[in-house]
């Protein structure tokens, strides 16, 4: 399969890109420059009508969405065993992690950057951005208590779960969270940094 | 399997609840009272620490997130045929429809009665409800567009996606769009009453 992936240093592909390399896929990387705001140039939107990244063009079309993309990786080189052994329900609850990711966790993490999303004026703005730590918190929390099972989040299984989870907690200090009151969080943080392929990726492709 | 589905009217629990009705499963609908804020109440949140509905208890655990629900629910009455057939693009293409939708569209409906998840004074509550018409409109531009093949989402078969399209486009004159600028997901709204689980949900259970 003739994959590009299409990503940017400070963003959520970093999740998918660590599933890319520890599968062993054979993709092309193209970054896109969010400093230039490359994502909404015309080239890009046609290419990916969101204006965001990552995206996965395929053989078989291009591919959104990082849970969506996680899980067709994870399908598609099974021998890598990235989706939770253990029947239904444990591969719902990866779904269910990652949904909570994207729809709860990375919208918090949003409201500081592109706030625009969802308001217009300045003091809305601003008022958005003093709340992230907060929300930042209160969402990393459940993950810290009942989610993250340890030593991976599924448990002793490594998933795309972990990644997700990487990409995400590392905009902790950033975000204005003390990473001191999520201790799982930050110990999974250094199991993950200890992966090669993290190792690699986090060595000048993302920051 | 003896399972409990915790819903509200007004919520997105809908997409799930018209699963579990379509897919003839077993289960005790369990009210929970929005009004009454009673999905933050003490027995509810042992029950599910997110404090939010669907919530969907199996003998396996209790299960949270509707892309997550859905999938799990699909896997668990294939005989409903409800995850697209054409193998694992079309089904990572499935996941991707339920990804945005929790985490673009859902989230930019919220901002009109959620907005303290993402900030705290007035102002910047009242510029969120301000906004959630114009990024309503271009969150469902994409669907109207790029997304929704028709008849159904996914093409000739009918998906989860569906039910989930339809539990988010019901708010869509609430939240001040102008229906009439997405004729496609209009007439997918009209399709969608037309299922008799549907009408029998949408005559007192939901509104």
């Amino acid at each position: 399969m003739n994959m590009q992936f299409f990503y940017a240093p400070t963003s959520i592909s970093l999740a998918a890109h660590i599933v890319l390399d520890e599968a062993g896929a054979q993709y092309a990387p193209r970054l896109i420059d969010l400093a230039l705001n490359e994502q909404r140039s015309e080239a890009y939107l046609s290419i990916n009508p969101k204006g965001r990244v990552p995206a996965l063009a395929t053989d078989d079309g291009l591919l959104t969405e990082t849970p969506a993309i996680l899980d067709y990786l994870a399908q598609a080189y099974p021998e890598a065993d990235l989706l939770p052994n253990g029947g239904r329900f444990a591969r719902a609850r990866a779904l269910e992690f990652n949904a909570y990711l994207c729809s709860t966790v990375h919208v918090a993490h949003a409201h500081k950057n592109r706030g625009r999303r969802w308001a217009d004026d300045e003091a809305a703005l601003e008022a958005m951005r003093r709340h992230v730590p907060n929300s930042m918190l209160n969402a990393c929390s459940l993950i810290e208590a009942d989610m993250l099972k340890g030593p991976w989040v599924m448990g002793e299984q490594y998933t795309v779960c972990d990644p997700y989870l990487f990409a995400i907690s590392r905009w902790l200090e950033s975000d204005g969270v003390d990473i001191n009151q999520l201790p799982r969080i930050a110990a999974h943080r250094l199991r993950m940094r200890q992966r090669p392929a993290v190792a690699r990726l986090m060595s000048g492709t993302y920051v």
